[in-house]
């Protein structure tokens, strides 16, 4: 079930370097792309920065905007994800075409993604020099949701292969992420 | 064995969102830090960002030097990972207490990690704003290095656990990167 989390946990949605799903909204169109380079900026206040480029339409739509959400899709997204990343939304409507389902979002215009693990909310932090030289964005964070299933007391527990989160090598070549490792606590030597 | 990579690949290293070790020198100083904010920003020119904060005894070090190194960690390493994370530089000599080695950078002056899979050589893009409001830093990668048994042609290709990337989720729980999965590209629906 979709529960809320702390906006102060929000970063830990995406602490993992999974590959997102980018959807936006304006003026009765809407979008949605893959986005590998998405990375927590602040945990107090939530905020995060994303590669937008410049010529996409989803820059566009947030233009317009101010607004985004962050999705976290999963292994079994994973053909989908890679072909939102390949076509443009002004050739294809990609909800159609892929067959991607949307919820409203609570905060924002741009809808939320079905069949993800996670949502960031998010709202463009005015930076008009970062995005026009780099094209990144940067966003306050205002909702954040994840899968309780998955993802509880700040942490994921993936368990099946098909719900895992995917991230982006090269091409059509994701990485599954994989187990959880413990690190334990070593003293320094004197 | 340690290769070269090219630099328009550097992103590549770090597409898949692993935690990282910054390593920074300065005026006969040195330090090594655990960085999760750490993401690819473009890769022609290579770029990244990185969130360094203001009070971080790395962040005094690349104050003065203007410059740092992206290494990649792997799960052999995450007991140092997470002890180099949780102490300042300036309390401890982090090299000789958690018996970390170094090698010679050829473009920047901070060391490179030994034990690492890839190495990034960063030099600072000013950006007194974003550093001073966001904490955010822009940097040019001027060399990139890979373990070549692990990584080659652009992809990842981990075998033992051991050798495989670490990606923090809180406190000392970190998950391993998994397996290859590849799309399989899908038609849209007309």
């Amino acid at each position: 079930m979709r529960s809320p989390v702390l906006l102060r946990h929000a970063y830990k949605l995406i602490n993992h370097g999974p590959t997102t799903l980018i959807s936006s909204a304006a003026g009765g169109k809407s979008n949605v792309m893959a986005a590998a380079w998405v990375m927590a900026l602040d945990y107090d206040p939530a905020r995060l920065v994303a590669v937008i480029e410049e010529d996409s339409y989803t820059r566009e739509l947030i233009d317009r905007s101010g607004d985004f959400v962050v999705n976290v899709p999963t292994a079994a997204m994973v053909d989908k994800v890679y072909a939102l990343g390949r076509v443009s939304g002004r050739d294809v409507d990609k909800f159609r075409a892929y067959g991607i389902a949307t919820m409203p979002s609570t905060k924002v215009v741009a809808p939320l993604i079905e069949g993800c693990v996670a949502w960031l909310e998010c709202r463009r932090i005015a930076s008009p020099d970062t995005e026009a030289k780099y094209d990144l964005f940067l966003a306050d964070v205002l909702a954040a949701w994840a899968d309780d299933a998955l993802y509880r007391d700040g942490e994921w527990r993936f368990a099946d292969a098909s719900t895992r989160t995917v991230h982006h090598m090269n091409k059509g070549a994701f990485l599954l992420i994989g187990d959880r490792l413990d690190a334990k606590p070593i003293e320094p030597l004197k």
